[in-house]
């Protein structure tokens, strides 16, 4: 594995491979390459969660962090994507970590740039890391994917997560379902059929949000918060009637009382904090495995 | 001690302990906690110098720093600061140290965040390290507290220090009185009485003298800047009517020739420059407090 | 050595020992002060490439680093450049390497300032380690300076690396020409004579173009990026026409089709990308010589 771009590139083994590792690191496990390694973190869209999430997963492997945002570079010179990259490589940055708000935006850099690239998100599209931090929180609860029931609520069209979810969540084996209002569903992605909110929760072993990404639509919601968080929130009366033994996650940031009522973004049977704590160890799984490649380095 | 959000909690015995400890870290001790620590240093509003005193202060004590400021957040994706300190949690942060213009911001998170929380300032309310600072910059200059005159110059209205230092130099003994223009009084602050800075200035031990703080006030300021240095500023020939063997202190940063003339910023008897090495020894104390308390840790 | 200013301040032998030093450094060796030291990178003009050559720098030199960018600061509440580096010296900086705006911005800090300052570009006047890392790629590629004959093409009059390049490279025995437009051509440079650019082209050992640096213009560009290419960028076939064993430089950040054809960026004789390499090495370099001169410190 040389870069991690996208989730449909990941053999069953890759991610098999990873989520094993991810377990390792929380268990405790320390992994060294032996010698002063930098990553670059370079992001072109905030992100506190993605960001902090890499920048201690990269600590604790021992790693020096160099962190670039958006409006504090060069890109405001006009410098390419491509351009920022190969310099940081010359500089001595041993992999980078991209966030961009540009559709595959890897696209550029693949020829040329000799070091190992992580997408941390790229537009609509993919953000592989969350991917494989929500299999590593399933794979936890439940122990295995097979004939589990998946539902994904919220903006199906506009979520970096929903469609890349939807796809390895099926090659794995479980049974993808979404719930979305009309203007949010997405035809093109073929991983999962369309239910009735209320009808999916009782049955759904895993209740997957989504955000409702205002900074990606150019339209506004043509619902109200209330009438979202009514038509498809989670809230307290539909927590209710989860069935017994199944879990809430949410990618976050959490617009409270709307896609989940407040009260439940800390429920017994919510992951969302969970999430974020194996959001750490899937990055450093995820590093140890592009430097190792690169690189070398043992496991200690 | 679990938090250090204001002045008023801490006994004299907590805060002879913190000016104990300074001492020792000005003297070259060490502390360390034994293992990889993260310290999350969250600044809703500027400032350089409160920053990086808490950085060295954490880089001194072999901390991790994570730093996030205002622009570059999921906080304009409108996450609550509860859900972000949260998350910082989540993420494996053992301590956050959050400036924020909201009064008394930390009032929403004491239920549900289990890490200690170190205030860097709450809008016009409370900054204990500052504080504690100018308590190690007297102690370090007389001793004791006990009958010391304080004069306190300049914007008590609107100062987060004036309200905590009158408070706790009352509690240790000093004698404090207050010189400001009528509009900057503060009738609400019991600890002090007002006198006419010129009278003040010939009985006190210490001058404190105040930031204008532009950027607190709804309406501009009713003095020029050359009126409010002639009438409440440290002109020079004030400078020379002090007390022999008195001092002048600021927070910093200064306006020079309005609170201060220019040549008496690094005067003699100035200690604008110590307040700020003390600020490192403080935050380093303040560090090692709660995080002993959180998670243990041993002097070296 | 205390500070590293400008290059017209160095003497030969102050340039051989830091090239020297450099090339150490490319070699693998390391050096250590032997106690934590802090360096404070200043940056009140973005610049991602000065800016992480001198982080990947300090952290080599296993050097703790306080990074400042102008939005961030308190400069934002109208404190002086020298306050703010008197501060970092109080809270305990041991080293400041600043970039500004202001053209010798430092002459307001050299009485007063007692720990090292480094240059990392003022206004329109010097960027010592650029021109440095300049002269180390040229030394590694030709062994010596004398009779090289350097053409530095484009913005001569906005550009902080021509005056200070063609002055050093005199110095040390080169022959300096430059081509310009008109109205970037600087009459008050002697250290170099004006060449058509296709004459100069066939005779250059070393062709240095300059960025177009539009943020420094107030009047926008005469010529069209096209009509500036075609009259003073180095195209395919000005490429073509250059001397055997002559190199392209460039500082960077590259404005591509402009001063240079895209393709050409990475040609074989193009040395832009180690020019950056290099420039990490310099900054180890002055960063050795600087904080040894005032605390010590071994080779090791």
């Amino acid at each position: 594995m040389n870069h991690l771009l996208t989730m449909t590139e990941l053999t069953i083994e890759d991610i098999e491979g990873i989520l094993y590792d991810a377990r390792q690191f929380a268990d405790g496990k320390a992994w060294r390459l032996g010698k002063q390694v930098f990553v670059a973190n370079l992001f072109f869209e905030p992100s506190t969660r993605t960001r902090f999430s890499f920048e201690v997963a990269e600590r604790k492997l021992g790693i020096d962090v160099l962190h670039l945002e958006e409006t504090n570079s060069s890109v405001q010179k006009g410098e390419s994507l491509y351009d920022t990259v190969r310099t940081l490589q010359a500089i001595g940055a041993n992999a980078v970590v991209i966030r961009h708000p540009r559709d595959e935006y890897f696209n550029e850099l693949k020829n040329g740039i000799s070091i190992p690239i992580i997408n941390a998100g790229d537009g609509c599209g993919n953000h592989p890391t969350q991917s494989l931090l929500d299999l590593l929180t399933i794979k936890q609860e439940f122990g295995s994917f097979k004939g589990l029931r998946v539902l994904i609520v919220g903006d199906i069209r506009h979520s970096r997560v929903a469609r890349s979810n939807a796809e390895v969540l099926t090659r794995l084996g479980a049974i993808v379902s979404f719930s979305a209002p009309s203007e949010w569903q997405d035809e093109t992605n073929p991983y999962g059929t369309y239910i009735d909110l209320d009808v999916g929760l009782k049955e759904a072993d895993v209740v997957m949000l989504l955000r409702i990404q205002h900074e990606r639509h150019d339209s506004s919601m043509t619902l109200s918060k209330e009438e979202y968080h009514h038509k498809y929130g989670l809230t307290i009366q539909r927590g209710n009637n989860m069935k017994t033994g199944s879990i809430i996650m949410h990618p976050a940031p959490i617009n409270r009382d709307v896609e989940i009522a407040g009260e439940l973004v800390e429920a017994k049977n919510s992951r969302i904090f969970k999430q974020m704590e194996n959001g750490v160890y899937i990055r450093m799984a995820v590093l140890k495995r592009v430097l190792q490649y690169a690189e070398g380095g043992v496991l200690v």
